[in-house]
């Protein structure tokens, strides 16, 4: 659309039509059949994506929201076992500590997580594992089943942050053994900001913490949740919900295996221009560790600025994300997240390409034609 | 509208259409100029509803979220005098003691605050004196400025739920000696419902507690807030924001002092009517306590039943509320709040005039007509 930039970043994304208009709706009371029906709407299409059948709640706050919930809710008792490859791994561990004993167990941003020193810290009797499934900040995927399974031999709680994964790649909460799984609203599900969700297992809500915050307490969630109509225990963001419903609606449409698949393609696709221009990807990657498919992080080719890099890639109307914190000005990254296709990351890849010749950068290749080539 | 019931609840409200369409925005970029130039027009917009020169920060959550940044930032270190007359005053005091200390003062829902108590508690030494300004549970306004005075006299932070009374009552946080205010967004604002607003003054700030929660720390907000262009800590719920603006800016456009006066003209149209019916209002109110001039609570006549009472009111496409907890069956409550006018005022008290007939009830006069001298 004119003057609308094209948001090509690890969330916010672009949002659908239907999505945005059905926040006109006239106020409607919160306590009443409609939003209940909405409420339990949003639940029975979000459990698939999760690939759950437990408890879910959505939260009006943001992912961040959701991640102090699960920790001040589930793991305040206990040591948690953090793992930390990136900024959101980082951040779960911050939380932890504002709430009760945290041990840390980091790797560098974009490195795989340290699984032998996860074991040591469950044979030493850590109660919960918190890891990020999607970790946005490095463009990288960490290996949930292979934690999960490690958390389940020791008896520990797994809390996933699957924020900027689910609805956009597979995660099978149940199968994994994730026992807290979070997302986010204007990730992969593309919708507006300012909800997340959360699912929580039997076994959590077994260790769940007698002292919880109010706002975030999920006991009152469960509550106000088993009530018919389903409600929230305080006033929900009622025009997001409405909009939540249009954004899962749309995604059971195109079929959750079509957008799992689609977003596979896409990441592929930003990974073979990167191939072809030779630019490194950021992500060291194992054989249980993988690429994101919601987000490619890409090294900044040498002699270039951020800012200058990114701006020229804006004044074409696409907006890429830079890096985050001490990754500030040696990578950036490209969302493909949500309701984007081909069409887009043409247009970024396009984009980018251009300016990395207007800063008088070498590429090898197109990067366009060798992205067109896996969209096609 | 066709099918729509006419909300005259106490929140959420009927919200204008320029509001709603404000929402229909394209996702923004939230750490950008655009979103940056929302927050800084609804912080700018929102500080004279306050009365306060004082920080403030929009939150996004419900103004239960507001409620817990409140006593979790600024209350958690000291004993609490908890003045309580209805349902929020309570809630405070419930947050409270999730927290800390509380001692609270207690009167029966909607029969006045013991200020004698309080001045007992504040000479004991309690530091922070919570209250809710306009208790919607009871139809009641709480005597502000007479707190405020105490809490001042003794050294003591007053926090003051104003999130019914801001943007529909006269408020001057500062003048009256408010440390912390707050505000929801779904009620006299007349904007969707998942905002929440919050003043902080000097004197808050020094008492900061050390150990915060996380996407409720003020301190995170503080910092965020001061960056430009002004930023939030976490994601925030975009759409809201817009519409919050857009509310703000229809606010700004009527005048503060008219819609002030527009409030008191509409509660004293539901008073006229009741003492037209000879029903009894609820409150209880003395020379520092008044009625509401955003919510009147009235008792439900003799022998009828609330679900029969508020059922006929429906039917003729008018929600009103009822009375909550222990005040069920015993009372129904009228809200005036945000930008309805004397249409509503006249729907709604025509189908509860309609509705006393149809159930026997004999009244006195007619209410409608009473209502309508005092709006013409």
């Amino acid at each position: 659309m004119e003057n609308e930039p094209l948001l090509m970043l690890p969330g916010p994304v672009p949002i659908p039509e239907r999505v945005r208009a059905a926040m006109t709706r006239q106020a409607i009371n919160h306590r009443g059949a409609e939003f209940g029906a909405v409420y339990q709407e949003c639940v029975d299409l979000l459990r698939p994506m999760f690939g759950t059948k437990n408890d879910l709640f959505v939260l009006s706050g943001s992912g961040t929201a959701a991640m102090e919930a699960a920790v001040a809710n589930f793991c305040a008792g206990t040591t948690m076992a953090c793992l930390v490859n990136g900024k959101f791994g980082d951040r779960l561990s911050e939380i932890g500590k504002r709430y009760g004993q945290v041990r840390e167990i980091a790797s560098a941003w974009g490195t795989p997580l340290d699984l032998e020193q996860l074991e040591e810290a469950l044979e030493e009797g850590a109660g919960v594992v918190t890891m990020v499934h999607n970790e946005t900040s490095a463009g990288m995927k960490n290996p949930a089943p292979e934690v999960g399974a490690l958390a389940r031999k020791h008896g520990a709680l797994f809390v996933m942050d699957g924020i900027t994964s689910i609805a956009g790649d597979l995660v099978e909460a149940d199968r994994w053994g994730v026992d807290v799984a979070l997302v986010g609203s204007q990730k992969c599900l593309a919708a507006p900001a300012g909800l997340s969700a959360i699912s929580v297992s039997a076994p959590a809500w077994e260790q769940i913490a007698d002292r919880r915050p109010f706002y975030l307490d999920l006991e009152a969630y469960r509550k106000s949740g088993a009530k018919s109509p389903m409600q929230t225990p305080y006033t929900p963001a009622v025009p997001l919900f409405l909009a939540l419903r249009e954004a899962c609606r749309i995604i059971a449409e195109e079929g959750l295996d079509a957008r799992i698949e689609r977003h596979r393609r896409m990441s592929r696709a930003v990974r073979a221009a990167a191939g072809a221009w030779g630019i490194e990807l950021f992500p060291v990657i194992d054989a249980v560790h993988a690429y994101s498919s919601t987000v490619t992080a890409l090294k900044i080719p040498e002699g270039i600025g951020d800012a200058d890099f990114r701006g020229a890639v804006k004044s074409l109307g696409v907006e890429i994300a830079g890096g985050q914190d001490h990754l500030k000005g040696k990578i950036f990254r490209i969302g493909t997240m949500g309701a984007v296709g081909a069409p887009e990351i043409l247009a970024a890849l396009g984009a980018v390409q251009h300016a990395l010749a207007r800063l008088g950068v070498p590429v090898e290749g197109d990067g366009v034609e060798a992205a067109a080539g896996v969209l096609g």
